[in-house]
């Protein structure tokens, strides 16, 4: 029987999503608490390979369970029972057998906070990026909404492994708000390369700050071809918000 | 010169306000900031003792600089600079001679935040109290609002060292505020005693949640002298969240 998972987790005390040798990764923590569980070693499988100090509010993560006399509801309640609080198994839904966390994903959705007060409060420590120079937001959301739509990303992807695979994506919706000194980016995209949020968002930030100018911006969507220097968000502010799948009937 | 501190905390990471053996009290933190900007031991005075666990948004200190040489702004960039990201100084201002962050304190305001979701989510985790049992929230306001005026408050005291010491305070006010799944009360006085709004919480909340009766609530502020069972919130709900001094002209 394959469970769906809905999981949410605090990135900072992580090795990221990914399962690590160091075995502190959130798929190590999830695969030894279901194994203990199963008696058994069970592989699970993710959405979105979050990185290092990234949060997820809403990851969503399968596996199959090994018998069906367990329900759903139990594994739930098992899981939060033998994970750190930083980890919480927030819903556990029977799914169909060709579902796949990863890839029967048609959207994802990630949100990048970012605080522009003078001095960061302690509590937003690892959950938000410091940026306390000036910064023009309209400029900031007019360059996000030069993202939207379908574009060669390739400007925006790091330590691309395999370069034949296509960098082109689509944007759904790129949005702005501000609340006090926080400015949250919520980006909805098909899919995203390698530290994409990170890049966009520091390249948004550059542009904001005034250290960078729009053509430079502009350049970056144009010629995805050509190597530049990038500039790359912190993990902290990032947060995987959601996971789009068809709707069954 | 005496300087005025505001200062916030995540108060996991640290043994609560008051200095403490093991040094890792955030007035410890403080005055070893202190002391190595200025050569040469400082003590400091917080408003309010807050303890293991309890966070603070708007903590109040003061301390005498040695010389009249450095700026209140360099304080602050200084002693942020010596501080852990977790305590942060959001502002240093000049104050008068016979200031004191405790004695001249006319008002505090403490917010205790309770989460009733089923899960409590991971972010939210040493930040909220987990109450996942159902919860009369009309209940809860209305047993908040009897607490409001000058009572004598024993019965939500701990370890009280001092027994001659008057227990009599006035509650100027409780704000109870929902918002989905949360729950804020907000309670500002004259002062507080040790642990009370731990104490106040937790009494309120196994009213709200129908383990004890109002008329054991009424008994609890009616007849402050009795020994009796008491019921104390975990200090990760708990936020200092302002001081308030007579304004000068």
């Amino acid at each position: 029987m394959r469970l769906k998972l809905t999981i949410a987790y605090d990135g900072r005390s992580f090795s990221g999503w990914q399962s690590q040798p160091n075995g502190n990764a959130i798929q190590d923590h999830l695969e030894r608490a279901l194994a203990s569980i199963a008696g058994a070693p069970i592989r699970i499988h993710g959405a979105g390979r979050t990185d290092a100090g990234v949060h997820a509010l809403g990851q969503i993560a399968h596996f199959d369970a090994p018998s069906k006399r367990m329900e759903p509801q139990s594994w739930l309640r098992a899981l939060n029972a033998g994970l750190s609080p930083e980890i919480r198994i927030l819903a556990c839904q029977p799914a169909a057998n060709d579902f796949h966390a990863r890839f029967s994903a048609i959207e994802k959705i990630y949100r990048y906070r970012i605080c522009c007060c003078s001095v960061l409060p302690p509590l937003e420590y690892g959950r938000a990026w410091h940026v306390p120079s000036p910064l023009d937001f309209a400029l900031l959301a007019h360059a996000a909404s030069l993202l939207e739509g379908t574009h060669d990303f390739a400007s925006f992807a790091a330590n691309r492994k395999k370069p034949d695979e296509s960098t082109i994506r689509t944007l759904h919706k790129v949005r702005v708000k501000r609340r006090g000194s926080f400015i949250a980016l919520e980006f909805s995209a098909d899919g995203f390369l390698y530290r994409m949020v990170r890049m966009l968002t520091g390249s948004l930030v550059r542009v904001a700050t005034g250290k960078s100018d729009l053509t430079w911006f502009r350049q970056l969507l144009k010629c995805p071809g050509q190597p530049k220097t990038t500039y790359t968000a912190p993990p902290d502010g990032l947060y995987l918000v959601r996971v789009v799948y068809y709707r069954r009937r």
